[in-house]
């Protein structure tokens, strides 16, 4: 059968264009360019300013011979920079790659060969760091230093013998009226961001301009964001390109707050004089913004909308936070998905029930981002969706538009992850009655002890739960009897005092006899500069430690 | 150049699928499956209903051999039916095709034959028409009749000889668990709907997936539309789909209100009953709103904001409407832009202006929409942007992703609409220092004197404004002189006394001495079915008027 709508009704230039983040920016400009869109310190840019200095960024770069496909990076903080990066550097065709600052010097040298880094851009304060990462790498990326002029740098003494082009001048060799240019196709790549590789080497992300339209825009919508929203940057953007919010913000004509540091006084400080309405973070963004004295004296707007993601919100802190004035929502996302691809949906009803009750249905990470067609919890052997009782665990996949293109240079790593027309997200999770998915374990980190697998999170949720303990992970150990079991590592406060048969009860009280750790470690938890617990290092740790009291 | 980021990162159904308003509505119903989705007097239907009644309209669809690229017309005022159409219809692949109810029966025969229709679903009401329609296709569409149970239908005999199934009997044909179908690209056809004509036939507007998915979150991003908003239809859907708001619905999980008839009383009841938030229509709407007595009574939601298009609000309208609660945009666009692709954004600093000025500036139409990626005015002769002087007319021109795929079967008229890589309005503009738009005329509107381009527009509202006045078109007429000159047609109230000499002296006062119309009529105005004035029917009349005289 002919299809009369597929006949002279083609594409053309005038009815379809790629789908990109940078019109956003380029429409801002154009319609409200006196509306500020970034604060730092004392220093307002408005829409105007930040369009024109992006543009003289890419005009910069394209300068440097930097051409679609290349790689630039960036080492900074959320900053002014790092938001002009964000649509300066796609502006010249050129990929995104910020790296995570907190990483050592070895890592961000793996990261700048593996992306063949062109150049890259740093902020002073992280001078130090690159003579290191230049002492171990092989490419050879031209070097742009930004200085804060919001930040009292510490003066050190620390120069580089390589040529360091100063972030402004490098703007200034840029034109006005750079025309940028827009992707050849929506799937061009407008970032690479890596992994945090807690076994092997690290993988590079790669998103595209399509993607990161869709979730900008996913972001204001299941966030209920406004026209002229503000933004606070208690998320790095080095994280997942700050979940697309660099770009969310354009779209609604928004303002950000940037943020060097994360610090009780400086949040609470800027939160008030600019009236935020949004911010993000993991979990301990929100101890942080707690840990604040006499917050009463800060006048905040009416309800200010706080999005987290990495661990379940407690159910003291989600009490706390409302009490602060916050609306905690729970996301669930991965590098791979863009940032947060799942969000928790509150229904309006839940807020009758008690604050337990509300806490236990606020932990589950939810259910698919608007840009998100597929979420499933699959049984990987049979790609069968496991039964919604809460219960059988199976894992994450993911299929829509805010998957990743893809790794970088990986093409088994692509084919794994992409198996079946899922994306597998190595996550573990339960799906509820309701739809909603629960996370218990990393595929990795999952406990298998006389078949029955145990999540290690639920364990460490019920030892957290415990007044003195600050901290749990818990990882597998081998069990003659059992295949595997459950180690648990415990972090308690320096006063406070806590036996292995005081925190074996409490187990037995809360868990099934066969989830009950058999033995209990009391030591500080190592974590990765994300914040995540390094499961591969306890284990090796609980291998000594039994090997050598045998 | 090798691209490293174009090597082995292919598109897979793991991380492409295609874009589609439709799933908008699965995961409304997946995640808020007992939100309620649409009120229709005292019927009230959860997303859950919404979903699987679609899903088994187009499971219905598909057991009467109805298959991708057919069409399915519906004759449908604003009911539940309705919305299910715009779901049911591409669910089973197939493209809606709303008809214009006011339209008389031939120019619907016209219609139904040139887009080839299978199935007509229409509204009980509108029977009698059928009939007339059924004597003039040529084709043999089957008919669905929609027996609306919230409606008292006035008993006439009326029956047609043709089969006639009812619209609950043939939804009960379809499956519970029907698996809808995906568009195999999103550039698939969504819809069809046909231009007004004013002359010559109409032409059948294809739009696809991908742009009613982005139109549709674009509204509620423009709109500040929260999650669960609930909207009024006083717009009509038949209306370029409802400018999107059935699919931008389902993105936000809102409610729709339903409204079969545009009366003042019906809607305030709708409005305080449900607590609505946004409604759109034309201006004669707000007329309606505020024609209705003791409006104080209503207890109303803190503000509801109004979208109007197809002409400015005048500014006694505009502060009728903010005493009575309303926040009022101006939106602009056309069939061929899935409907509204221009918004008059409003700056929060313009509020400071006094009412007369805040008139001014929403009666331009403004800038582009979000999905939108260009908006210019231009010279269609060289194609070359107009001078942003608030006076040089050009022509608007569209460039985006919610432009039309293009006119079906209309070969000729797709190379002229799309001729340089821009959709060509017909509409002709001003551009303002602040790149704001505002029309002037229709193409084949504007009058050309001396050398001079006169707007119809301008002269009519400067008539407008006469106390006496209650409608102006005004057209060109031939002039020995001048080549054209301007020619009034001028509505006055029955009991008003106005002369050719009032008339020609309050436009001297106030226009330009080469802007003043030389000739008077005084008559009513011929309108098409949508409130368009016939201005081609106004031109013979003032042939004929003038010939005669001579």
């Amino acid at each position: 059968m002919i299809n009369p709508y597929n006949i002279d009704l083609d594409k053309n230039i005038a009815n379809y264009q790629p789908l990109t983040p940078i019109s956003f920016l380029e429409r801002a400009a154009d319609v409200f360019p006196n509306h500020t869109a970034i604060i730092h310190g004392s220093l307002k840019q408005t829409y105007s300013n930040f369009y024109t200095r992006s543009k003289k960024l890419a005009s910069a770069l394209s300068k440097k011979n930097i051409l679609r496909g290349h790689t630039v990076s960036t080492l900074l903080l959320n900053t002014p920079a790092m938001l002009e990066a964000h649509y300066g550097i796609p502006m010249c065709g050129a990929v995104i790659h910020a790296i995570n600052t907190r990483l050592d010097a070895k890592a961000i040298a793996f990261q700048l060969d593996h992306a063949d880094s062109k150049i890259l851009i740093f902020d002073k304060e992280l001078l130090s760091v690159i003579n290191e990462i230049l002492s171990l790498i092989k490419s050879n990326p031209i070097l742009i230093q930004y200085n804060d002029n919001q930040c009292n740098y510490t003066d050190d003494d620390t120069h580089s013998d390589k040529e360091i082009i100063d972030y402004e001048n490098f703007i200034e060799t840029g034109d006005n009226d750079y025309q940028w240019l827009m992707p050849e196709d929506e799937w061009d790549a407008i970032s690479v961001g890596y992994t945090s590789g807690t076994t092997g080497n690290p993988k590079g992300v790669v998103s595209h301009h399509r993607g990161a339209y869709l979730l900008a825009q996913g972001n204001a919508l299941v966030a209920s964001m406004n026209k002229h929203s503000v933004y606070l940057w208690t998320l790095p953007m080095f994280h997942c390109n700050g979940w697309c919010f660099p770009w969310t913000m354009s779209a609604i004509i928004g303002t950000h707050v940037c943020l060097r540091q994360v610090r009780a006084e400086a949040i609470w400080s800027a939160m008030q004089d600019n009236l935020v309405t949004h911010l993000c973070g993991a979990p301990i963004i929100m101890s942080v913004i707690l840990s604040m004295e006499n917050k009463e004296k800060f006048k905040l707007n009416e309800e200010i909308n706080f999005f987290t993601a990495a661990a379940p919100p407690p159910e003291s802190v989600l009490a706390d936070m409302k009490q602060a004035g916050f609306n905690v929502t729970h996301l669930y996302g991965l590098t791979e998905t863009y940032g947060p691809a799942v969000i928790n949906e509150w229904h309006s009803d839940w807020n009758a029930l008690d604050a337990s009750s509300q806490a236990i249905l606020k932990a589950r990470q939810g259910v698919r981002y608007l840009p998100l067609e597929g979420l499933a919890v699959l049984d990987p052997k049979n790609m069968k969706t496991v039964p919604s009782d809460g219960k059988t665990i199976g894992e994450v996949m993911f299929r829509g538009n805010i998957v990743m293109k893809g790794y970088l240079k990986n093409k088994k790593a692509n084919d794994e992850a992409f198996a079946d027309g899922w994306f597998h997200s190595g996550d573990l999770a339960v799906l509820h009655e309701d739809g909603y998915i629960q996370l218990k374990d990393r595929s990795k980190d999952i406990i298998i002890s006389g078949g029955e697998n145990i999540s290690s999170i639920e364990i460490e949720e019920v030892l957290s739960q415990h007044p003195l303990i600050i901290s749990a992970a818990v990882v597998a150990i081998q069990d003659e009897k059992w295949g595997e079991s459950p180690c648990a590592f415990i972090e308690i406060g320096p006063e406070n005092q806590l036996t292995e048969q005081d925190a074996l009860n409490w187990c037995k009280e809360k868990l099934a006899r066969f989830k009950v750790p058999k033995k209990y470690i009391f030591e500080s938890i190592p974590r990765t500069s994300t914040g995540k617990i390094q499961k591969y290092i306890l284990r090796k740790r609980a291998v000594l430690i039994f090997s050598s009291k045998k």
